[in-house]
């Protein structure tokens, strides 16, 4: 099954018809829209940010619902591959990103994306680590929900660690699960601190399964050894308006998994993430949601 | 010129006799003592983390005095070589660490270190990545200052990234500058959650270089190509009770410190950060200061 990039929404809502119907360990291919929705093209200048319609941001392609999926299921996503397109952008919006006291003024550049990098300035080329900045599935709560903030159901994320040959694990909220997803980067950093990477349309190719009541109570990523800079490794979130609460949450999410899957004792897992975790900020500018990751490299388990 | 473990302080102070005064381009071998300052031993237990008097923890070796060193210069160490000792602990200390709520019973892990790994649990080992846990000059505000919290000056910043083949750039804040270091672990995560890594005692060799009028607002790292799941890059950080503004602090640095090194307009490094630059929790346990690093690999700058 193949979907285009026209069929996106822009709000997360429970009842948004879905686009088909998936059979749990089915692999499907979706293209995803750049995060303007086309309101911006590679002929654009900054005075264009200026008149972007934010209600038109971050569009996502779906929902698919997933046959049997129910409240309290875990819905494994495996990003098998992602082909960016030929061009992206990235700016500085008035009023977003972590520094937008500093930078008030619109500021864009256009990469042209060939293979293997991106060129974001003329002879200043950023290695591809293509990723999905927003993946999701619709919340149980009655929408419409706004685009930009992550939540525990996932969205707007910005891991940048969800790339080719990563596993996602979202808890299921509603009957059917309505998986949707786009905002495609072919490059970002951890905090995506400008609010942007560098972002253009991709197809993306998924397989989608499903585990009885196993809803994580946040999202879950396994990297693989294809990940940018870090390698195969466990990842938990915390997602939220406090950073530390954040931190917190991510932390005991970690420590849960890494009982739950290698039989420690709670203690010793939290020395374990004492010496070998990593602390990540993976988004610190979705307002009001921040997103911290726990990172465990899978090798110290064995 | 070698130093030995016994010439320890355990708190800041500007007027501290040095052990010994440097001349700028000096290397020296300084051993430093494991954070417990010799209160726990491989056959301690539990209950003797509940005993721990804390006025005698992160004891650091020093002050070095460097030669013509002045308020306002930048004292440069490049961390040459960090050979850790045969056994580390790492702890769950009542009322410390990240998720102290959950964990408030005494646990303690002695790990035998080898060439190459440390056994943290029967069977499970954990690469070694030595790091200097606290390392900094003394504040110019009459001491005693406490040796937990970080500060502009430097001190128990817990970077795990300040390993063999790193360099830290930290502002000269007295006459003489006045350099201690300590606290190294043979392995520790970003964030150091549970407020250990694999505590240990260390044989440490330094060169230590001063650059006139050129200290930096908070401290700089760079790493090398040897450092453990990074690479090399360019690190600033941001130190302080709060995450955001820590992490707003850290960027700005970033990308002023780009903006420096390679021309760039300012929007344009905020840009590169976006695409390209890391935000790193290093370490979330040293009360009440806390430390969030934003790491630019140095390979997209050329």
């Amino acid at each position: 099954m193949h979907f285009e990039r026209t069929r996106t929404h822009t709000s997360w809502d429970r009842n948004l018809p879905p686009l088909a119907e998936l059979t749990p360990g089915e692999e499907l291919v979706v293209d995803t829209a750049e995060a303007s929705g086309g309101q911006l093209n590679p002929g654009s200048a900054p005075r264009d940010l200026e008149a972007l319609d934010f209600s038109r941001l971050n569009p996502v392609t779906g929902p698919f619902a997933v046959a049997s999926a129910r409240p309290g299921d875990a819905l494994v996503v495996d990003i098998l591959d992602i082909a960016v397109g030929s061009w992206g952008w990235t700016a500085c919006i008035p009023g977003f990103g972590l520094l937008a006291d500093d930078f008030t003024a619109p500021h864009l550049r256009i990469s042209k994306i060939t293979e293997g990098s991106a060129e974001l300035l003329p002879g200043l080329t950023i290695p591809l680590a293509p990723m999905l900045g927003t993946i999701g599935v619709a919340p149980p709560e009655p929408g419409p929900h706004g685009m930009i903030p992550p939540r525990r159901w996932g969205g707007n994320m910005d891991i940048r660690h969800l790339g080719p040959g990563s596993r996602l694990i979202l808890p299921v909220g509603v009957e059917g699960a309505l998986l949707s997803l786009g905002d495609a980067h072919a490059a970002m950093g951890d905090g995506e601190v400008a609010g942007t990477g560098i972002e253009t349309d991709a197809t993306v190719r998924i397989r989608v399964d499903l585990l009885r009541d196993a809803a994580p109570r946040t999202p879950v990523v396994e990297t693989d050894a294809r990940s940018h800079r870090t390698g195969r490794a466990l990842a938990t979130t915390g997602i939220g308006p406090d950073l530390m609460r954040a931190s917190r949450d991510a932390t005991r999410a970690l420590v849960d998994l890494v009982v739950a899957r290698s039989g420690l004792a709670p203690e010793d897992a939290y020395l374990l993430a004492s010496v070998s975790g990593d602390l990540k900020i993976s988004e610190i500018v979705d307002t009001p949601n921040w997103v911290v990751t726990a990172h465990l490299p899978l090798d110290v388990l064995g």
